[in-house]
């Protein structure tokens, strides 16, 4: 159910509708927006009779919701969601850039690719301390030695630090050190990890399965939401198809797809989407034009001795280049 | 087998390597460009011995081709093609708009069209006569009373007439009204079809087949071009997959992956890519972001009351507001 | 519409329908089946008043077809079609076996071959005199000599053939030498070749598009019903997914799929549907057990050095050995 | 790198080599096959020197891997692996009928169900306790309740119980109350619940990931052996693709594939591979036929009140009449 404020609803009068959700062993999810105020409720295992709630202070009306998706949906907030990262933004019509290197390898390849992304003026650094890889003999990260380093290059270029956890354990790592909490591909659907990151106080990056539908997709920020944390980023990064002449195929079709259900921000991978740097610009550029609000790029200072994902790993200079195009893109469909 | 002429030679001394390869019973293919020609040979059922030809006067040398494709790639011709339609170009760094209703469905309903594709600076309009449709009960088209609506707009707009012919004997209708055959995804494989496109004086639109690899689009086209006609356009329309959101999935990443290997240009195909209006403007801004060298639109005066594709197609307000941004986009990656 | 006849219902009754239908300038189509006869209805461009034809004697129900689909659904005929070549059936309870070689490459070849099929009490040859391939630099049958081998083969073996037509004008070759008309995947949407083969008097093998849905593979069949031949058998062949470790992926799913919506016979290629020889037998016996009329089987007296598909053909031994588990599965599920 | 010993090899020149391996901080992994025992060798970090592997006594060949796989593939194990189950063996020539409920749902559920599985002579009963949902507001299972009954439906009817684990903490109890730690298709790539599973005393049901290749689907068993758990069971329960008239495509191609590069017994899951009860019986005997070691099928007293996948599960009578069928084809192919 989603009771729906009036557009002037008090303070007070939201907080007894939460009370009263709340009492009847349900959760209560408060909605803010710029119009009005909606408070989702989880947790009933059967249909909640909307009667006592739509004649509550303040209450504008009571929704029996029978789409599957409850808090990601833009019936819970039509206005998009801008996500907030240690101060910076992700949403609303500004252009995120998240560049960094694949896997963190040691602090002089940080520091040398952070340095670039700062003068990019991107605001978000990726990197991988914990790996999630194929081949149980593949290099898995540094571990929480990586995200120590990761700390030190927020300390010294002030870009906000985005990393991915892999289960109940690293999450614990990654709020100690990072500032936002990536989700990867391959566990869209780990149902204990995402619970875990919806009870962090950290934002959440959640990426497509490789084969998963948007509404899968968006189930699985539900399992996030549902739990209290409503600061999630979707990342578009490929999905598997017969076509294989890019590593994925990058379906961009899911940028205005996801916009008409979900107030979610959305950015892409170009980097996973496509697995060649010479495709990486111009499908950026692509997810750019057709509406995303960021980008994720793996950038390193040598691509060709990267420990992972070299292929797919832009040069410094490329990525400067493809930051200033995919500006003036942004700037152009304003 | 590619014979390539040294940078300087003379028109007789081509001429003196076609005989030689026409003597064997097999077919030349010349492929003049800016920097050298080069000559394609087909026709042999067995690998012809290159030492004769190697010492022809003006031969830089004979090289034996081991790729399947001989005269699509850049190797048989390392420059770009220009196609030309009509006087009319596409490829070589102009974006092309191709605009148009998907079926002519009448003299006033082709003539508004067609009066906003003017207004809006495009050069090309495209409507379709011969439908071909998955049902039988379906409208197919007006037939030759479309083709000849067409040759009105040409007449009356000054606009190169791009249209699909089914058959051999709708390639002989097309030549007699239109500028450019379009052959579709169902028919991509259709040698018989592609055979008599290749013995046409108009160029041809080749879409890509809806599960085809970049491999067999090339093929398809190399069957065009070994009947002797080399002025193709690649469009890509969107692959078929488990993604259903959007009708299909539009692999932009060919349009990269396509540049590395060939030298026709390439255009996408935003309506049937993907299926819904509201996709179509991202989509097409996508396309031209990722390099494409032009984009196919349907434009309806009432896309609710179109015979067909109806749910794909832009109003002609959509439509010229959209071919702004494609231009700002075009120029802003130049 | 379907114009549902009464169990006792008598011929002249039958014709008067027809007549009726005929008499609005559409097509009548008889539909025959043992408990009762239908009659559907297509050319029409707008519905059709059911009234009627609700009265005219013998009639039991004229009813609205809702769905795609006139004549290939089960609603047109309950019962399965059973589809006679050359005096030999495929449908209704038998196992159809139709073997040869990928192409037809010399007398030889074909008559060591036919022993082998004629051996193993299989009724149905194949062979391909006309084959479409994805480059025009490959080997593309021997035509119409091919046929002749074929004609000599069923002259000699008592074997009917099933053999591939590409266009319109080698339907006609196909039509004097053989006694099935096979319609590959490439060309499932070739319209022009469907309404050629729905005009023949030969039945017509209908393979499955690699990337077609079930109603679009329907759809295929009823332009060929459209046109007044009815002996039509659908042949599952593979799709094409990321699933790269066998040619295409044999989607065993669409033959209960289809029970429950089509009365048409439904064979597997299993070697087309795997591309390996040692997947064919598994794939084959696979299809017989979830419930296939019948397989289509490659064969070559030396595989190895086939001119075509020698990757997924079956030696003579092989073949046999094959057969016989095929039968055993067969009656064990009857 | 593997060490593969003489046939006649005694345990303490294994054991030698073993020991030879720990002083390198490596794990040695002895796989013993009928014909010879192998030493796999995981955990190094570069390419070990085999040379003084070779000189051990009772060492045959050492030979460096440079396939992905080390303990899966067939060089290091040519024989079947075959699985025990509390006593009941998967693989190796039997054929396992996995059975039982999608979720427990009561005690009266699963005895009715378990009473028809002993009946038919299956070994194996599944039920899930801990489910997987797309949606976290769906039924997610009895949790320790649940594992509670299937423990006393081991114990009435000698049953060997599979059941899934979700991460850490479930697989901690699902060693506490069953026999066969299942891993569903959305974990197939979790690495921590893999590395945990390989850490267990249970054997361990690996179902393929909806878009998994089958290198990634051995990869993700190589995770779990390389922990020092070999007893691994794959189950294909379909795959991801266009065609949507199944829930899932079936790839039955996969089971002569995967037999060509492991020695890991395999066995399809048909409820899943489908998700519509009429299809489970036709694709069951197709895997049965295809070669597979076993399938899982889920039975209910009435599937149209089941809290989960109702529509992909037969009745008890259903399911007799196909075991026999299974039965019967397992024996016609032996």
């Amino acid at each position: 159910m989603l009771i729906v404020m009036n557009s002037d609803a008090e303070q007070g009068e939201i907080e007894g509708v939460v009370r009263a959700v709340e009492s009847l062993g349900c959760r209560a999810h408060v909605m803010s927006g710029a119009s009005r105020t909606a408070v989702g409720v989880t947790g009933n295992e059967e249909a909640i009779d909307s009667g006592p709630f739509a004649t509550l202070p303040g209450v504008a009306e009571a929704i029996r919701v029978t789409k599957p998706f409850k808090l990601t949906s833009l019936d819970a907030r039509p206005e998009p969601t801008i996500v907030d990262v240690g101060g910076a933004k992700i949403g609303g019509g500004s252009l995120a850039i998240i560049a960094g290197p694949c896997a963190v390898e040691s602090h002089e390849q940080a520091f040398a690719v952070a340095e670039a992304v700062q003068r990019s003026g991107a605001q978000f650094f990726r990197g991988g301390a914990f790996k999630p890889r194929t081949s149980p003999y593949s290099f898995a990260g540094l571990g929480e030695e990586g995200l120590k380093i990761l700390a030190e290059v927020r300390e010294k270029f002030g870009l906000r630090m985005v990393t991915e956890a892999l289960d109940e354990s690293t999450v614990d790592l990654v709020e100690k050190y990072a500032d936002m909490i990536q989700i990867g591909s391959r566990n869209m659907q780990n149902f204990t990890l995402l619970r875990r990151a919806g009870r962090s106080h950290l934002p959440v990056l959640l990426k497509r399965g490789m084969a998963a539908t948007l509404e899968e997709w968006l189930l699985a920020a539900e399992y996030v939401m549902s739990e209290g944390n409503y600061q999630i980023v979707l990342c578009e990064r490929g999905v598997r198809t017969f076509s294989q002449h890019a590593r994925n195929t990058l379906d961009l079709a899911a940028i205005p797809a996801m916009r008409r259900i979900s107030h979610l921000p959305l950015i892409i991978d170009a980097a996973h989407g496509t697995g060649h740097n010479y495709m990486v610009g111009p499908l950026a550029r692509a997810g750019v034009a057709a509406g995303a609000d960021g980008v994720m790029i793996e950038v390193h200072p040598r691509p060709e001795s990267a420990l992972s994902d070299g292929e797919q790993t832009l040069t410094l200079e490329e990525y400067e280049r493809l930051v200033q195009q995919l500006r003036t893109i942004h700037a152009a469909i304003a």
